[in-house]
């Protein structure tokens, strides 16, 4: 369906359906449904017998002939832009060189971060397409891409507008998230709260008034920056207006996903220190645990992300790529899933519910994407399996046998 | 190029080189490469200056533009022809259910028993096709596929034969292993040496004689086989002049690499347990050691195969996917290649030699498969990479440029 073509409704049949919605129970299954959108939106999702008869005229047809129709996946934690890769390092590794010896030889984030400084606007647009299409080929309709490799004003720019500039080579819907401080860059030696003070908040407040940021997020760990520093960054985020998350607790437990929740941040991601203090002031403050587990996995970490406790609280957990060169190149959200279930124990609810609704909380688009309900944008994925556990179960296999943004 | 048209030579040129040439040290870089290829073999592969200028008269030129040739990848240990699957027992699983549990509930390897004995040849076809396809997109141009789904004559050769056909569907070679000793099927009521007595091996000596096995295989395990059965099998397999491998002490240590090693096998697989002392067989035996990942993974094992006694010793390593429908069900090669790094720490080198060179000699077919060498098959993978450590190194990503099988 072209763009100049009128918004005829389009009606996918003979379907069976994980509406993810909040009033049904489990993931919102309907055994032989239907799915009709006009102009962009749902305008129904529900029991095919009950598809109101004005919908259906003059509206395009398709069988889905019993296949599965999920809402469109949703990526809510990638690094998705950059430039060059780490395989270097990754070899490396492999053959014994310490983490200080690969530093020293020029790998590291550095790395990253010069490859991305150096990178003009067509290398980097050509590199992360790249990744982005093996996204979208397993049904991501919707992602979200972090700065933080530039860590100058023009290179953070670099990449939010390659981000932005995603949308319009691709049918998604990208959220940007401003991450300043993800790392000190090579050429500050005046400190961390120095860079932040007159890097990373000058630049949010310019790159904010330029309509590139939706959200901000900081790394906050011992080798990265502090919660007094993540403070700082939080508070110049509310004077915009704008919502935060925290890379917290990875490595260690510096209380980073408490201090998430008293900034009332959509999201608190990776947690695999979290305490249980954290954690019920996460659901008090309705902030979403984003599962990592391709970086888990890629960094041989032993400690797990507190799960049983998280589902005890009552708080929504998503599951993300965490799209990175340094520590998960990972381009498969159906393989984080199978991550998050056999490493951390998530089960196929939670799963398939993390790539779509709390994905689409943790981003604050719930109200327009993560389920499918008259209203919310027409994103689809339709599968080939026979049950959706097959989504999670499967390793290295896409049994996508379409996707739909806004309703094309 | 179709079949009818005469053979013409075809060159690839301007390409870099992995040979896996034993000749070579390492990988057997060549930084500016030609491979040219006749009537479905090799007639050059080496550096680009020096490449015999009567090959060149009349050939097809192919110019890589600077890409990555390797030899084809070979997947070397499969159960990739079966029906059904067990996502069920996956999600079962995950939420707390037990093994003994989920058997008495009709799980487990029975399930798997059932659905292929049920499936009738076109379903089986079209399930293992969906598989076979995943592992071709990444570059796959020899498989090795087991029967031992079926444990019954009937379902045993139906099982082989969708192997056999699956190359009359794609361009592809397989290999055949009997897996007869793979578990004891339901029906079996008089135990364990019964069955391989009066059933197994009748079936070997009909199937090996109907043309359908290459090679033969046991799951040596206290929940499957004992030595002293496997040892029963091995003999009759050298009676007909069969190759053995084996599923060797993978959740235990009943010293079967060393069994294999004593009947020369040409591999012994998953090795989790194995003692240095069976392993100083395998090297004088020659039996190559394949690691399979996936399946370390989906089961969360914890205790690592040896991989730094079997590098000391020398034994050759290949991976494979172990595609099955109950501890690995993952398709994808490049994938195994990550988990094998990642998991076990063997080398991006070591992974590479693993999925040609090693796998060919697991397979018996160094003599045609497994480099880029003159005389051998021209099955070649060509890669959008700019190293070849990017291979192992990323996740759920296929930089796979062409694939080409015999010459085509
Ligand atoms: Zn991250
Ligand atoms: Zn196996």
């Amino acid at each position: 369906m072209s763009l100049d073509q009128p918004p005829t409704a389009r009606i996918w049949l003979n379907a069976r359906l994980a509406t993810l919605s909040r009033s049904s129970a489990g993931l919102g299954i309907v055994d032989r449904g239907a799915v009709a959108v006009s102009d962009g939106r749902i305008v129904y999702a529900g029991p095919e017998a009950d598809l109101p008869s004005a919908v259906k005229a003059g509206a395009e047809i398709h069988d889905c002939e019993g296949r599965w129709i999920t809402p469109g996946l949703i990526d809510c934690h990638t690094h998705l832009v950059y430039a060059g890769n780490r395989a270097k390092d990754f070899e490396l590794r492999l053959q014994g060189v310490s983490y200080e010896q690969i530093a020293r030889a020029g790998g590291g984030i550095v790395s990253s971060v010069r490859a991305t400084r150096e990178a003009d606007d067509e290398q980097l647009m050509r590199q992360s397409l790249a990744r982005l299409d093996a996204l979208l080929a397993e049904g991501v309709t919707t992602i979200e891409i972090k700065s933080g490799y530039g860590l100058d004003l023009d290179n953070e720019r670099k990449m939010l507008q390659a981000a932005r500039r995603l949308t319009q080579e691709r049918n998604v819907t990208v959220s940007t998230t401003f991450l300043g401080a993800h790392a000190l860059p090579p050429e500050s030696t005046r400190g961390k709260d120095d860079y932040i003070d007159n890097t990373v908040l000058p630049m949010l407040r310019v790159l904010t008034n330029e309509g590139l940021v939706d959200a901000v997020d900081a790394f906050c760990e011992s080798i990265a920056f502090s919660p007094e520093q993540v403070q700082r960054v939080f508070k110049a985020a509310a004077d915009l207006g704008l919502p935060v998350k925290l890379h917290a607790d990875q490595l260690s437990n510096l209380r980073g996903a408490a201090l998430a929740a008293e900034h009332h941040a959509l999201s608190a991601d990776h947690l695999e220190h979290t305490d249980e203090h954290s954690i019920a002031a996460m659901a008090a403050a309705g902030t979403v645990a984003v599962m990592l587990p391709g970086a888990f996995y890629f960094l041989r970490e032993q400690h797990r992300p507190p799960v049983a406790l998280l589902r005890q609280h009552g708080v929504a957990m998503a599951v993300a790529t965490d799209c990175n060169p340094g520590t998960s190149p990972l381009t498969s959200l159906l393989l984080a899933m199978n991550m998050a279930a056999t490493q951390f124990g998530m089960t196929v609810e939670e799963c398939i519910a993390g790539v779509t609704r709390e994905a689409a909380r943790a981003l604050g688009m719930e109200a327009r994407k993560g389920s499918l309900e008259a209203g919310k944008h027409a994103d689809l994925a339709i599968w080939n399996v026979e049950s959706l556990s097959e989504l999670v179960y499967r390793m290295g296999f896409n049994p996508l046998f379409a996707r739909i943004w806004r309703g094309r």
